[in-house]
């Protein structure tokens, strides 16, 4: 079935400003709160909300196999689980419904009004319920910057590095949407030359530069997910902000990886941008230095050239971008991923969430951390207010943003993620 | 309130025989499919299986603060966040109806008809949807085996063991309740010698004997919970084999933990035992060798006296008990764990799941793996049939039981988690 959301030539009669990052060759998927106080599935054109909820129940998916509540959920996960030719049917009529030439609801006040917000009119919520969210370590660049600083420069990649799609699981009770201010967490330190740990807020707060792909149920305990099936299984991406406590996992994460110095809090951008609407940004993983073995052996164009960037602002102060990454720079894609964590018959299931890893580039303006961009706090980055940053403090605001343009005067992107970090919780006196 | 339904001296018109996990005073909680293909919530008394739903449309939980719908339900996750209070208020009622002089029920066919069932008439289920899944590493004897077995016997335990409650974050889509057979994984793995990986089933399946324990909804993104409030929202606790491939994990783990190593399965038993049902075995933990920090420090008997036994039967063959341990052997308990986990402000909601960490005890005898039991295959274990285990063999099936027992002729138990090991999946030809 072809994607004819996709036609480039595609006008809509919404208007959509010359640099949104959701003209009608998007046509993501969130979750949103209405002026009505209604939980309701959605996309998005230029500045305008869209509720997929009302437009069902006026009859513009006549004809495509959904039940009638399906966008009156506050979770994207059952439409999810309707599987990529149901995905693919509702974002090529939601294009037909928005053409230009398309008078049917454009001419239709009654229905406008019903289904068409301001982006001022709604809250975006999370968009999926997380049943298992998975992190994967998937930079070359990250994982060698990491291991050159933490253990040995001439050794920075373990040895099972280049054999696997390293990856860990998270917890996915602390994944917010973009706007939800997260606290300065609080944990056990082993400070530099102590004997003993301390309590204490974290002293290291960093963001990592990620980005997420949502599942769909793939398969049952015990089957493993083929590589070259595996992107049916992938419903879309969201930017991801894996927050970081530095000095909490120096001190807690041997042997078994990072606990509370990543389940504080990780925000996601709210706007789920399809697989689909990636299609036309398709490239090349780096090329692998040593053959993988067969069932990560990955062929064609399974990465995505989406541009990101990371800005730091402080309170009552303008943004400095910190950081210009691309998802091109992953040394293992998202199909090698997922094949990896079913190999062993691992089930996946709807609104499962994966995370790239750190997403550093070569340079060092394309590290994805200040751990790398301020080289463990050796050297801090400069602003534009002339202030000086090691880690994330108090109030500081990190934003994240990401698209994909090529040939075409629009582009594709997924907005935001911005976060606000505040101090340490203050238990309220009883 | 005080906790009625432990009453040591009451009998229930119920028959009971002697050595069952589940006296009256027992009432634990689960879900299953009845003979008519309903899933129901209910509770166990002896061999008869009681159908709380049921119950509750008879008007037997009157006066109780329940929505009419509440153990008509597929998972246990609502009634588990209606608190505490309710808990004991439903199982205090459950008690008395059960009662040997309340004739309520015992004399009325019609409503006995529809609550109870026969355990060959009803399936057991996942109790709840875990939400999300971390286990802990608490038994000190355990962490010391394995840094004594793959670092350093003199300092078999890392520098953070003793001021952590060590833990990470598992995979919630692979835990299955007790009797759903588990295939033996294939994996990466770095056989011995050799300096590139290779790819195939599992040569170190392994189980690991633990318990875990379910929450309630506990704390909001940011607030930690105060260590004495801890215990307010743990709900009860199930037995938990969390299955090990010996081989993948040394190979994958470092430097994030464990992975595909664990998430392919971890079985539970389907009875959740409630902390009320259990408040009569409170124990001390083991004394702490160093003072924790303040957050950690843990007043009173936190712990339970839970013996607990592995069991392995080949197939066709009888079951061999190979270990016995006890739950009072964790050096953390799961305040000190519930505590830790929070600190950071890391949600915690209800129907997560929390495990142990392999439970061995001091003696070899009473080690909760395979990699200790046979000391990394170095000391074969005898079965009764002749045969024996490095690890676990295909077709086996591995059993683990736990209960308690003090001052009455009546155990509180959990009844077992059995699982089968198949061989690997074998793909359907398409």
């Amino acid at each position: 079935m072809p994607i004819t959301a996709n036609n480039p030539d595609r006008k809509t009669w919404l208007e959509v400003p010359h640099d949104s990052d959701f003209p009608i060759q998007n046509i993501p998927f969130g979750v949103f709160l209405t002026r009505d106080d209604i939980v309701t599935i959605g996309t998005r054109i230029g500045n305008t909300a869209i509720d997929l909820g009302a437009l069902h129940q006026l009859g513009y998916f006549e004809g495509i196999p959904l039940t009638d509540d399906i966008f009156l959920q506050d979770t994207l996960n059952d439409f999810i689980s309707d599987g990529k030719k149901t995905w693919r049917l509702v974002r090529n009529r939601i294009a037909e419904i928005f053409d230009a030439e398309n008078s049917q609801l454009r001419d239709n006040e009654d229905h406008r009004t019903v289904v068409l917000f301001g982006l001022d009119e709604i809250e975006m919520q999370m968009p999926v319920q997380v049943g298992d969210y998975t992190d994967f370590y998937s930079s070359k660049e990250h994982a060698t910057n990491v291991g050159t600083m933490f253990r040995d420069p001439d050794n920075a990649l373990l040895p099972n590095w280049l054999h696997i799609p390293v990856g860990y699981h998270g917890r996915s009770s602390s994944i917010i949407p973009s706007e939800i201010p997260v606290h300065r967490p609080k944990g056990q330190t082993l400070p530099p030359g102590a004997k003993e740990p301390v309590f204490g807020p974290s002293k290291r707060v960093d963001f990592e530069l990620e980005m997420a792909f949502i599942t769909t149920d793939a398969n049952h305990l015990g089957e493993p997910i083929p590589i070259e099936e595996a992107e049916d299984y992938i419903f879309g991406l969201v930017l991801f902000n894996d927050w970081s406590a530095r000095d909490i996992q120096t001190w807690e994460y041997v042997p078994l990886g990072p606990f509370l110095a990543k389940n504080f809090a990780s925000s996601i951008s709210p706007w789920i941008v399809t697989l689909d609407a990636l299609d036309p940004y398709r490239t090349e993983s780096p090329k692998p230095e040593i053959e993988p073995l067969p069932y990560l052996r990955s062929k064609g164009k399974k990465s995505f050239d989406i541009n990101l960037e990371v800005a730091i602002q402080p309170e009552n102060s303008e943004e400095t971008v910190i950081s210009k990454s691309n998802f091109k720079h992953m040394y293992w894609n998202m199909s090698q991923q997922l094949a990896h964590h079913t190999v062993n018959g691992c089930p996946v299931l709807s609104g499962d969430m994966m995370g790239s890893g750190t997403i550093s580039g070569p340079t060092p303006d394309s590290y994805g951390s200040m751990l790398e961009l301020s080289w463990k706090g050796e050297k801090p980055v400069k602003l534009n207010d002339g202030s000086e940053r090691k880690f994330i403090e108090d109030n500081d605001t990190v934003i994240m943003r990401g698209y994909c343009q090529k040939d075409t005067a629009y582009r594709i992107g997924f907005g935001e993620v911005k976060t606000k970090l505040l101090p340490v919780f203050q238990p309220k006196k009883k």
